[in-house]
């Protein structure tokens, strides 16, 4: 098996230096990795801030939250409706691109707050992640699942 | 519903100051987020490596799972078995921290080099990586699925 992922990922090396032609799949399967990983570590953040298990990587989550968020607005910049983005996201690609950029300068700058003023601090950016990340789902996700 | 989010976090901020108390389903989920962000990450970086999106947040990707990796002994450390991980993770803690440590030494330097020496150096890092996700997790994750 060990051979096998070895052998998976020189295959991935030898079509690497192709030109990249994304597949609609593939730039759906893309950005929802992305935004997987945005709701996974809001999951991690938002049990820290609960009390319900320990706080030790609060200001390494939000940096991971940062970072990501920093490169969300381009996983949807190919204009490829699909999964869980409603086609609004394109439509009205102004708003929703500023959405995504106020919400990376928000959590680059509450991952610095963190960093410097401690818990308390990082808990009322944490308030604020919420609202927005709640403001653009309503917008912009679909809610197939009867998910927020 | 944006005044709901805003409770809710208002409701966590009020029982962040309490003692930690996990309960396991709490120490489940949290360690499933951060092994969750490690796997999200994981598939957007074998994306860009063969080349079917495009590769400008690759370095940040890997540094995203490079943080996600140096949290992730702690999200072990309570010895609660259930999830995926399989009872072995403890029964095994030496071999199964040493495997964790190495990952994030591994991740750390893999990030540094992608930035350094660009995409090429970079895909060689994540063969390794590769290698040793797989490794680990055909010991220590149940694949109930039949997943990997």
């Amino acid at each position: 098996m060990k051979r096998l992922s070895i052998v998976s990922c020189s295959c991935a090396l030898l079509i690497a230096a192709l030109p990249v032609l994304a597949s609609d799949q593939d730039v759906i399967q893309y950005r929802e990795a992305i935004m997987n990983t945005l709701n996974e570590q809001s999951a991690a953040l938002g049990q820290m801030a609960s009390g319900v298990v320990p706080d030790d990587s609060l200001v390494t989550d939000m940096n991971i939250l940062a970072l990501t968020a920093s490169t969300a607005l381009k996983a949807f910049q190919a204009k490829v409706p699909g999964g869980k983005a409603k086609p609004d996201v394109w439509a009205n690609w102004a708003d929703f691109s500023k959405r995504m950029n106020e919400f990376a300068q928000m959590t680059a700058a509450g991952a610095k707050v963190a960093k410097e003023q401690g818990k308390d601090a990082a808990l009322v950016q944490l308030i604020n992640y919420a609202d927005a990340c709640k403001g653009c789902h309503d917008m912009y996700r679909q809610n197939a699942k009867g998910e927020d």
